[in-house]
């Protein structure tokens, strides 16, 4: 069931660093990618793919993590991802194609979830420094978002809203990181 | 696999609309769509569902269908969506989150596809008529896209670009709908 892929899709912050992912693994989530609905069928994505552990240390020290844990300050030596998808758009294509930006990020973690891998998409980004880092022309091409990888090595728990309705995600007393989702017919406001 | 339904959720404007989608397929969508990531777990997408004859005929009137094929008018008579969903921001929330857009409106049309459904997302809208139909309050919601569903009815064929490179999709000789695709490795500017 598909169902079990999106929810087997957690955002994950931690993993097993020592699990690398391949070039081959990375290009079949491009694969998929290019398989995408996009506006006007103009496909303005780009992908810069980084899996080489030099490269991956200077993206991670640019990423800012899930701003909502005010006390961590992002996964640890030996917890962090093994790849990162930075996708960009090509400014000479389309601009400001964030609805595409959705589709395919999804797309893209969704085929990662099926490998056994996970990720967060982070959109919190110290953009000036990684254009440098990919020596990219930051006129043409923005960053849109990246996508952290690795084998998750952390639970990631769907829990309901508390009486507050807050849906700020938390850490639970036994380290489960708990993402309060409201509920299907909350979200429905027509129906007929 | 996943990429089989990644390739078998094409874009699909043209149905058969004898075949009838009811509020549980719908609703089964929205509980995908409550699964997905949300930036800083928001979660400010509603989702408006119509499956009813009546309000089917008048969301009909006001999309814009395939931009790129002048020549068409849309779906005639018999092969018009059977269900609409329609995505929309509550600004008391969040603003402006079309990246949720696309994350949402992938998955869910993964999921019709899933379900043997397919359809189109629309971004061409008459908003103004559309606010009217469902008497939602236009200062609160952003009508952000629509999925227009229903059993297609027509063949729909990834092909590779032309020489001259456009990426516009077009019908051939036997009424098979083309969507050119660029390549993977065309999509990829950075690789280490």
């Amino acid at each position: 069931m598909f169902k079990d892929l999106v929810l087997k899709n957690r955002s994950y912050r931690r993993f097993d660093e020592r699990f690398e992912i391949s070039k081959n693994d990375l290009m079949n989530l491009v694969e998929l990618a290019r398989l995408t609905p996009s506006s006007v069928n103009w496909q303005p994505l780009r992908f810069a793919l980084v899996y080489d552990k030099e490269i991956n240390a200077k993206i991670f020290e640019n990423l800012a993590w899930a701003g909502l844990l005010k006390e961590w300050k992002g996964p640890a030596e030996g917890e962090r991802p093994t790849a990162y998808i930075i996708i960009l758009c090509d400014n000479t294509v389309a601009k400001n194609m964030k609805t595409d930006v959705g589709i395919v990020a999804q797309t893209m973690m969704l085929g990662a979830a099926e490998k056994g891998l996970g990720g967060c998409m982070i959109g919190s980004v110290n953009r000036d420094n990684v254009y440098k880092i990919l020596n990219i022309d930051k006129d043409r091409y923005s960053i849109d978002l990246v996508l952290a990888l690795g084998k998750p090595a952390e639970t990631v728990k769907i829990v309901d809203l508390p009486d507050d309705g807050c849906t700020n995600y938390y850490r639970d007393e036994n380290d489960v990181h708990c993402v309060p989702k409201r509920k299907a017919e909350d979200l429905v406001i027509f129906l007929r």
